[in-house]
């Protein structure tokens, strides 16, 4: 890999992330009217940058995701979250591309969030940190690829939040994004996503150990049971009823009768609060506040005077938008309304509803048709780009 | 009415209740295998009781309802739930039939639950309260019905948790029932359902003040914050995305820009809000557990062999199942499930499946259709029945 950077670690190191970490001096300007910065970005990379440069792919993750796609998570040691589409040969072909994986703003794996120091204050920001926006997200992005000298992507990719940003990379920065793959994702939160994200903001304030975001200063200790609970309700909606039924139907957990009582009689409930139980002991409560307020205030057509196809004008990227028939989050008219847009301003775009019962989170397992369309669509967008081999 | 009870209030009176209260002191046999009683039952009639007692109508509420279908709630002084179908003239005519809404067992609103004093103790039962199930909220009932000397209902009807009495009522008291009227409901809770279920009890038991579910004893103090977030994920889960969609869409709460802030700054916010904090004024968060618990519990085919039609084996009941084309918590294939049931016993059965953007909550909407196929359904059963009037 070209060291393009001089990763600077931020002081204090507060843990030990592999990968890049950049401090970006100059202040980004935020939607929310403020100037951010110093900031720090974490970053991972696979593959090699050929010698033109156009062979970087930008891959978003989502809410709960981090910059280890194909890496094994440096809390939980288990393998990165989008390994079936990550690495040398895959989808995703590190020995093809050179990939790029950064924290989001507001995040709690390295870059700059809530949990961080205010410089000016001397304690983590908390509640004072600044309200983001998926576009602020974008804009420091877009300032790590100027550091790595990137001025075009190959592609961008990404489900769910991820999706989010892959529209608003090619919204707010119309001839730098070549492919453009949303997965899985809207162009603007719903009403009910909204409405479920809320419970788990609200899940979380309620719990006295939230301390009014100050936990980290008064004691130290996540809000564990609010987390937990937000957790377990979001988890339930990356699901479908009919995957739920398949995994766990009405089966009971090691024990052949009813127990009369509370406590987790059927594997389901078992299985939920173990996901909310692990996910305390790897995310930061305030940064999923400050994530769910992003998603909710992402409508890219209000911010383009609210025509969804202003925000795609004169757009040269490629697309293919991918939706799963069984994902209740993010349903496939959500797809199709994007796909209105996009062919509204006659952009050059493929769309494919996946079947799968696997609900919205089919986008990171083994999914052969979400496989086989992206492999199909790279090679035909890498063919008319002239990439020929990894190093281009 | 023709007083057919001596109803005699419990002591020590918690609060005025209107309608009956009916102490039964002969135990209940429970499914967990405890003997319960003493124990009261609170409900509500309308209307009069024929002279051969032939007339009578079970209104079965839902996990949130109560026994005033028709009369303004005691405690919120608002309207009473089912007022669209109940009273004078209407789908269940009290000037035609005897109507009879009874609390659930382990409700809330007079009937014996957790926060009653357990005489043995003299402290509130808390979760010293037996684990009941949907048969044992009907062999309640039962009793009640056995004690007002009606010894076959011409109907049962209910949505939801009901919904799941109605078909109790048949499975256990088969030559009791003429008519059955199960609405958005199943035979069986899904896991999906079960694991909203679980959200909402872990946002109670996370809740400090819950204290074990000793609340009432240690500080007389609800867990409210717990119990405002379980109500405000149910409620997701009782609209439809349309719904939500078509009343709040994105729309901003009092103000004409985000916020960029953590206040309800969307109208679907602060609507949920609203939900969870009424929701504590009115309903006992130990109650909560219980009734969820009874839906989670209730699988009508485990209690008869694993086979569904053996529940309604030789049952001469006349069915109207109802289903909504927007309820996903209890969606249309699970209505159909029961019909083939119903069907593989030659049992009397219609099924209709009512197109609406309402989502679950739709069978407490003005739905026309509904009470159109409600009134041409108990006409027929009235004639058959030889109810001609109200006086039969």
């Amino acid at each position: 890999m070209p060291i393009l950077t001089s990763p600077r670690l931020v002081s204090p190191p507060d843990r030990a992330w592999p990968g890049w970490r950049l401090v970006i001096e100059e202040p980004l300007q935020l939607d929310c009217g403020i100037d951010f910065g110093p900031f720090t970005i974490a970053y991972q990379t696979y593959g090699t940058l050929n010698a033109n440069r156009s062979n970087a792919i930008l891959i978003c993750h989502a809410l709960s995701g981090d910059q280890y796609p194909a890496d094994a998570n440096p809390i939980t040691g288990k393998e990165g979250w989008w390994t079936t589409m990550v690495g040398p040969g895959e989808v995703l072909d590190s020995e093809r591309y050179f990939l790029i994986c950064a924290n989001i703003l507001g995040g709690c794996m390295g870059t700059t969030g809530p949990k961080d120091i205010n410089p000016q204050t001397g304690e983590p920001w908390a509640l004072s940190f600044p309200v983001i926006t998926v576009r602020d997200m974008v804009r420091a992005q877009k300032r790590l690829l100027d550091h790595l000298g990137i001025d075009s992507l190959f592609c961008v990719i990404g489900g769910s939040l991820g999706g989010m940003q892959v529209l608003q990379w090619v919204a707010s920065n119309p001839d730098c994004v070549y492919a453009a793959v949303p997965i899985a994702t809207a162009a603007r939160h719903s009403a009910q996503n909204i409405a479920f994200h809320e419970v788990g903001r609200q899940a979380i304030m309620a719990d006295p150990d939230w301390c009014g975001g100050r936990y980290l200063t008064t004691h130290g200790r996540q809000p564990a049971r609010g987390l937990a609970v937000a957790r377990m309700a979001a988890h339930i909606t990356y699901l479908s009823e009919a995957a739920l039924h398949r995994k766990f139907g009405r089966n009971l957990q090691d024990r052949r009768a009813l127990s009369y009582g509370f406590d987790a009689d059927f594997q389901v409930e078992s299985y939920l609060r173990h996901q909310g139980i692990t996910f305390v002991d790897r995310f930061d409560a305030n940064s999923y506040l400050y994530i769910t307020r992003a998603m909710d205030y992402f409508d890219l057509a209000a911010e383009h005077g609210g025509a969804l196809p202003n925000a795609f004008q004169g757009t040269r990227s490629r697309f293919c938008v991918i939706s799963f028939t069984s994902d209740w989050l993010f349903p496939t008219p959500e797809s199709r309304e994007l796909v209105h847009a996009l062919n509204a301003v006659a952009a050059n775009v493929s769309f494919v509803e996946i079947e799968s019962d696997k609900g919205h989170d089919a986008f990171l397992l083994d999914e052969p048709e979400l496989f086989a369309t992206l492999r199909g669509f790279l090679a035909g967008c890498a063919e008319h780009r002239g990439l020929t081999s990894a190093r281009g």
